[in-house]
C-alpha cells in the first residue's frame, strides 16, 4: 500500500477560480451572494458543486434534511470516512467566503487527490449541511443539528419562514430530500475550513489559526421597571430611572469583562429598548440583551454569577425593579486534541506560525464535535467583516487554509 | 370706594364639585378626561364653564386663536384686567386636574366676589387658552403662544393632527375662532394656579408651593457610530462599540449632575436606541435623546459644555464617531417679584409655609411671562403623578390653592 510522505500541493489558482464561480450563483447586487437555504439559487449551488464532483469520479446521497453527502472510496471502504464540510447557503446578502470556503476547499482537496492519482486508506466525505445560516428558517446550523441529534427533528422541518414555508415543504420542494438515514454514514472525523469572520488574525498578521474550540455562551433577558414621571417637575433624588440603572450595569459589567485575567471575556449588549420612549419623560421601562462569551466555562460561570449580582445592585441603587431571564447556555466546546496536535504539525512542516484560537461563532463543526472528532481552520477575513455583500478573504490565505486541510485530512485518512 | 381687607372665603365643596363635573365632560374609561384640543368633547368643557360664569353676570370674547376670555367688570374698567387662567384641553388620557384646576379655581374666584357682593377695583379676566397640552396640534402652549406673540400664527394655525386637520380648520369647525384680536385685552397680571406635576410638594408635606419661574431646558440628539461587529468572533479590545460609549456618556453625565452643588440640575435619557438591533451583534449605531435641566442659567450653561467634553471623550474611549445636535434651549424664565412677594404675604397671613419652586415643566404663563407681570401657584398632586388617568390632587389642597388665588388677585386688583 502506498502511503503519502510529501503531500501533494492544492491548485490555489484553480480554489479561487471555483470560489468567484460559486459566487455567481444567486449573485447579489454589490458583489456578494443570496443562497438562501433550499431556494432554487441555494439548489444551483449544490448542483454546480455536483457537476465538479461528478467528473472526479465521487458519488452522492442526501438525508432527509438535505444534507449532502459526497463520497470518495478509499482502499478501505469498511472503515468510517474522513469528513470536510461546511454549507452554501449564505445570508440574505451573504459573501463569498462564508461556508463556501469549507465546501469548495473540500472539493480542492478532492481534485489534488485526483491529478495525483492518491487513493486514501479511509473514504473522503465531502459534507454541504442545509441551512446553516438560519437567516430563512431558525434555528441556524440546522442540518448539522439534526443529522447528530442536537436538534429536534420537528423543530428543523417545522421551521418556517417568512411566507409561512415550512422547512420540510421546501426542502421537499426543491427535490433536495433523500434516503441516507440521519446520522450516517459514520465519520472518523470531521474537519471544517471557515473564515475566521472576526479581526484577530488579520490584526496578527497570520494566515491562519488552529480552533482548539468554540466560546461558552450566555443570553439573557433583563427588564427594568422604575416610575415613568416628567423630566421638568421630577427631582433626580425622587426619581426611579431604569435607564440609568441599566447604563450603570452596563458599565460595571464591562469593568469585569476588560478586567478579565485572560482577556478573553466577551460583552455584547445587542439591544437597548426604552418602552414607550419620549424625549422628556423619566423611562418606566428598558429592556436589554446580554450576550456574555468566555472561552473557559469557570470563568464564564463567575461572570453569570457577576451579572445578577451587578444587576441587582443597579437595581437597587435606583429602586426600580429588576426581571433577569438567562435564555440561553452553551458550553465551551473543546474541539478533539489529536486533529488539533495533527493541524499543529501540518503547520509546523510547512513553516507556518498559526495561532491556536477559540471559535467566538457557532459552526456545523460545534454539533458534529458531539459525535466525531472534529476540528476547525480559521483563514483571516478582511476588517473581520462577514454576513456582509464585502466579505472578502485573500487567495493566498484560502490556498494556505486549503492546503493544511489536504495535508491533515490525508494524514487522518491513511492512519493506521 | 370699598376696599377688601379680610378676604372673603372660597367655597371649598362648590370648588370639588365643578371638578368632578367638569372631568364628566369627556370621560376616559379609568376616570380621567379626554379633551383633545378643538374636539366636541373640548367645546362643550367650554360651554359647561360658560353656562355658569353666564349665571354671574359675565360675558366672554374670543380670539382668533380659539383663547376664550370671560370678563367680570370692574369698578374702574379702562384699567387693565387682572388675569387668572389654564386651560380645558386634556391629553387622550388625561386627569381631572392638569388645567383644569386653574381654570375651575378662577370661576370659583368669580363666584365667590359674587356671593360676597365684590366689585374690585380693576376688571378681571379669566382665560382659557387653546391646545395647551399639544396632544393633538403640536406645539404645546399653542394658544398662550401665539397670543403673545412668542408664537408664529402660521406655525400655529397650520398644524394638523393625525387625520391631516388643520387647527385652523378645527377651530372653524368648533365655532370657536371670535374677532377679539390677538394679544388684547391688555392685561395688568397673569395668575394660574395649576398642579405640581411633581413629587416634592407631597413628599415635603407641602398643601402649596409658590412658583418663582421656570427651569431652564436644553434638548440635544445624539448619535454614535462605530462598527458592527459578530458578538463571538470580536475581542473586546477590537470592538467599537458605540452602546458601551453611550453608556458611559450617561454615566458621567449622571455624575455631573448628581453633583449640582443646588441639587437643581436635572438629567432625562427618554430614548435611546439601537439601530438594527440584534442580540448578538455588536451595534453599529446607537442614537438617543438627552433632556437637561436646571434653574440657573449659568449652572445649565456648564452642564451644556459638559455634555459636549463627556460625548466627546466617550466617543473617543471606544473609537467611535459623535453626531451631537443641540435642538432646543429655553432659558430659565423668572416669574414676576412684586407678584411673588404678594403671594408670600397671603400664605403667611394664612399661616400656610409655601416653598418657593421652580417649575420644571412648561405652562402658558411661561409665554405670558413675557408680555405682563405673571406668577404661578402649585398644589401637590399624588405621587407626582399627571398626564395620567390617575392623576389626583386633594380636595383641601385645591381649595387651599384656589384661597390663596383669591386673596392675591383681589389684593392685585385692589391696589392703586
Amino acid at each position: 500500500m502506498p502511503s503519502v510522505t510529501v503531500p501533494p500541493a492544492i491548485d490555489s489558482d484553480r480554489l479561487w477560480s471555483s470560489l468567484m464561480r460559486m459566487a455567481e450563483v444567486g449573485p447579489s447586487p454589490n458583489g456578494g451572494s443570496r443562497r438562501l437555504a433550499m431556494t432554487p439559487e441555494d439548489v444551483a449551488g449544490r448542483q454546480l458543486l455536483l457537476d465538479w464532483v461528478e467528473s472526479l469520479g465521487c458519488t452522492w446521497q442526501r438525508d432527509r434534511a438535505g444534507n449532502l453527502f459526497i463520497h470518495r472510496p478509499g482502499r478501505e471502504n469498511h472503515l468510517p470516512a474522513v469528513a470536510m464540510g461546511s454549507h452554501l447557503d449564505t445570508q440574505p446578502l451573504g459573501g463569498r467566503f462564508d461556508g463556501v470556503l469549507g465546501v469548495l476547499a473540500g472539493l480542492e482537496v478532492l481534485r489534488t487527490l485526483a491529478d495525483n492519482a492518491i487513493t486514501t486508506r479511509r473514504p473522503l466525505s465531502l459534507i454541504v449541511w442545509t441551512n446553516e445560516e438560519g437567516s430563512r428558517f431558525a434555528p441556524a446550523m440546522g442540518g448539522s443539528g439534526v443529522w447528530t441529534g442536537r436538534l429536534d427533528e420537528e423543530a428543523f422541518f417545522s421551521a418556517t419562514d417568512s411566507q409561512g414555508i415550512s422547512l420540510r415543504e421546501a426542502i421537499h420542494a426543491c427535490g433536495e430530500g433523500g434516503d441516507l438515514p440521519l446520522g450516517e454514514p459514520e465519520l472518523d472525523a470531521y474537519f471544517e475550513l471557515h473564515i475566521e469572520q472576526g479581526p484577530v488574525l488579520e490584526e496578527q498578521g497570520h494566515a491562519l489559526g488552529i480552533v482548539t474550540g468554540v466560546q461558552g455562551i450566555r443570553w439573557y433577558d433583563l427588564s427594568l421597571r422604575g416610575q415613568s414621571a416628567h423630566a421638568g417637575p421630577t427631582p433626580m433624588t425622587y426619581r426611579r430611572d431604569p435607564l440609568l440603572a441599566a447604563t450603570a450595569l452596563i458599565q460595571s459589567l464591562k469593568e469585569q469583562v476588560m478586567a478579565d485575567p485572560q482577556g478573553a471575556a466577551r460583552l455584547t449588549v445587542g439591544d437597548f429598548q426604552v418602552v414607550e420612549p419620549s424625549r422628556n419623560v423619566v423611562p418606566g421601562e428598558v429592556r436589554l440583551q446580554l450576550d456574555l462569551r468566555h472561552t473557559d466555562d469557570k470563568r464564564l460561570a463567575e461572570l453569570d454569577a457577576a451579572v445578577e449580582r451587578l444587576a441587582g445592585a443597579a437595581a437597587e441603587a435606583e429602586g426600580v425593579e429588576l426581571s433577569l431571564q438567562r435564555r440561553w447556555h452553551s458550553p465551551v466546546t473543546p474541539f478533539d486534541d489529536d486533529l488539533i496536535a495533527s493541524l499543529r504539525r501540518a503547520a509546523d512542516a510547512r513553516g507556518l506560525a498559526a495561532p491556536a484560537m477559540m471559535s467566538g461563532a457557532g459552526h456545523d463543526a460545534v454539533h458534529l464535535s458531539h459525535v466525531t472528532p472534529t476540528v476547525m481552520l480559521f483563514v483571516p477575513c478582511r476588517d473581520g467583516i462577514s454576513h456582509n455583500e464585502a466579505e472578502y478573504a485573500e487567495p493566498e490565505h484560502c490556498a494556505i487554509g486549503t492546503q493544511l486541510l489536504c495535508d491533515t485530512v490525508l494524514e487522518r485518512a491513511e492512519r493506521d
